[in-house]
């Protein structure tokens, strides 16, 4: 059985006073690449390095020994080979170095070899009071602080709302390297690795108490403790949305994982019924996982499932009416009011109904408009396409989509407590002007599909919720 | 019932020997835009504009009536206010020239009125022997010639192995919009509106026959005659794949469908067996129509369904497996040999497996290649991403991801006969030169569940062709 521990002695993995790299050098790899970064992200006077070696790296001295490294460091990162490490913790642990990254593979997920160091480690964890996250990860990020031991660019270190849990390192890094791209930025992140220590569950209570992380979001190859998993995410999902994507769906994929970090995944049936169980919103794809995380970190959650769609592509608007049905939204028929606005200014052409196709009418603003106050709505989604033809007219004519959209600024602010999504297509210079244009407050998806399921993913997390009460 | 036609009456369609437009006029819109589209394509000296106010437009004489129009059209373009159509077909008509393009909207489409007009125009094509694509569709592309009354840019002329057909216009229109950044490249294109005259069923009777389309994908919102597609679809795919989106799955999606190109779209359940029993290739989202373009036109069919699969993620390695194996492939042992040439070169912590995560080791290359030779596996699906640090390390040394993958370009040729599919994710600069390193003829699909169910397609699809010998 598991020792109880506190959520808190977690906090110098995202707010250490100090950071000792042991392992840093001078050839290819992350032992050069970490200490360039940490002085990149302005941790350089904080920042201690150890390598046998000796000599100096980057402007720093490196340290022979652990037991040399002066000041008052209370983190360690540790990228040494994985029959070293063992070593490493029972020196970290008499220089009173308590929380240690270690990113070096080689262990569970390699065999029985690497199951008997990762065991002989943990032992030594156990036995010292060390707190350890990995082996096999890249490690944490905060981006309050700009502390990351994942080197990413600079932009992924906007902070943001979301918290994401990793459990993949190479996974993590390539997630995070993305994520800023894709309109997601995040509080924390945490790639956990063979989890010799610290895993999900622990990690889902910090962020839970954490006052910058409002979604969390989690890649699961299998839980480290089902009973633990089912109560950890109950108490959280109560007050923050928990995002998941399960890799280990099928037998072959479960044999993948196991070979990968060293997880036993266990059948899905039991964790679909666990997510459900729990609130937690189970994502199926990867590309889903991060819409999910996009729109609950900027979307309010709707009070009911009544979908209005605005559209200036039938064939589009038909598409994501199918994937709302079927992920349980509904689209009523428009109120008498709302209906009578729109046809005020509609051409005679235009079927005015829900999905409400604008067609090239150019009467987007007030459709969305009017949608966004009808009372019979809950949420709104947007299709806004527009043939490069016509974007091209714009462009000669200076015309930016700014201009075009200019009043829909103001739209967020219309109706703050419905979710309102843009669905578009086509041509990359109009998809990349229409973002800019819409701002980091309505998310921009490239698939009406996916955008419907992400509307439906937060009338089904709210019911979890209101069921509750 | 529906009188038999030659398919071989499209022709003009797509090689019209020269043009009319009706209703080209100077106020913005189509009937300005596509005259000056098609001085771009080169069709300026084979061009003839109509309008009843007559004067000059981009350097080009005006005509009044039809009936004045000198030289020698075989096509015109209508783009008039609905109720002027009928009497612009009797005058094409009375002019000599029998192949239409209709793309005014206002017809069935709006309701009752506007399905009167349209019965009309129909009546009138039928009893003039006139061939008419529309109304409500913005027409036609044929690359090879560089005819298209859709204005799109340059380089979705490129001329490629992808016929289209979408029953809409302006999503048509989005779509070859983004065709050609997706690596999809197209031969003709037909937007069919709400099909007065020229159905689906004629189209792929001339793609079919169409020596340039190798690969023909569909967007339909119901079929025009259920049975006659039936045999059609039959006909086509036992030799060309077609890929169809069908919209309407859900009874809110069939309405939308009604009111926007008049189409019954009926029940899914007898669309999902036409296609199984066609052999027809069913795309469950818009992505994934795409995916299966860029695929189908640019890969082999597989002998069997069993896949390789090397990445340097385990988890991406994960997802794709789980992804693969619910689609109906399976990931077989690899055969001694291959298993022995990767041992030789694989770092010690390597699990030497279907899937091969390769990790950090570099050792890509190898494994593709070592799967490709494989003679257990028929079909290989390369994971290639690296965290944004090691990227831009290689960028700071002047490594480009193409110097890092030179020898990738053999890949292809080591073995023709066998499917091979990139995925990729993460940072976008990453992305677009992996996308350009790799060329034209490996497609990088940003999903691993994208890649796994289009290589699962293809392998339905060529088991379906071996059942008809």
């Amino acid at each position: 059985m598991r020792r109880e521990t506190d959520p808190q002695s977690l906090k110098p993995f995202f707010e250490p006073r100090e950071v000792v790299i042991v392992g840093a050098r001078r050839s290819p790899g992350f032992g050069f690449i970490l200490p360039l970064a940490l002085q990149r992200q302005g941790w350089g006077d904080r920042l201690y390095l150890v390598n046998p070696a000796g000599g100096e790296l980057h402007g720093l001295p490196v340290y022979v020994r652990i037991s040399e490294v002066p000041g008052d460091p209370d983190l360690a990162v540790v990228i040494v080979p994985a029959e070293a490490v063992s070593g490493v913790l029972e020196e970290l642990a008499a220089r009173g170095i308590k929380n240690v990254v270690v990113e070096s593979a080689g262990f569970a997920e390699v065999g029985k070899g690497g199951k008997e160091l990762q065991e002989r480690c943990r032992e030594i964890a156990r036995r010292r009071g060390l707190r350890v996250v990995g082996p096999n990860c890249v490690g944490v990020v905060n981006t309050e602080n700009r502390f990351s031991t994942v080197e990413v660019v600079e932009e992924a270190l906007t902070p943001g709302p979301v918290g994401v849990i990793a459990q993949s390192g190479v996974f993590g890094n390539i997630l995070l390297d993305g994520l800023h791209q894709q309109g997601v930025f995040i509080s924390k992140a945490v790639t956990l690795g063979n989890r010799m220590d610290v895993d999900e569950c622990e990690v889902l209570e910090y962020l839970h108490a954490d006052p910058q992380t409002k979604v969390i979001m989690m890649y699961l190859e299998g839980a480290a403790e089902g009973r633990r998993l089912v109560k950890t995410l109950r108490r959280v999902t109560a007050d923050k949305p928990v995002l998941i994507l399960k890799s280990g769906r099928t037998a072959k994929g479960r044999e993948a994982t196991a070979s990968h970090t060293g997880s036993m995944s266990g059948e899905d049936e039991l964790y679909e019924a666990v997510f459900r169980q729990t609130g937690a919103v189970r994502a199926e794809t990867l590309e889903e996982l991060v819409d999910l995380a996009r729109v609950f970190s900027t979307q309010p959650l709707p009070r009911g499932n009544r979908l209005g769609i605005a559209t200036s592509s039938g064939s589009l608007g038909a598409l994501a009416t199918d994937a709302a049905a079927e992920a349980g939204l509904v689209l009523p028929p428009l109120s008498p009011d709302t209906e009578g606005r729109i046809r005020a200014i509609a051409p005679r052409w235009m079927n005015v109904r829900n999905p409400l196709d604008v067609g090239p009418s150019g009467a987007y603003l007030p459709a969305m408009k009017a949608l966004l106050e009808d009372p019979g709505i809950d949420m709104v989604l947007s299709i806004m396409v527009m043939p490069y033809a016509v974007f091209r007219e714009f462009q000669l004519r200076g015309v930016s989509v700014h201009d075009f959209l200019g009043s829909a600024v103001g739209l967020r602010e219309l109706a703050p407590e419905k979710p309102l999504v843009a669905c578009s297509l086509g041509d990359r210079g109009f998809l990349e002007e229409l973002d800019r244009s819409l701002g980091p407050g309505i998310p921009v998806i490239t698939s009406p599909e996916r955008a419907s399921r992400a509307l439906a993913a937060l009338h089904r997390y709210r019911s979890f919720r209101e069921k509750l009460r």
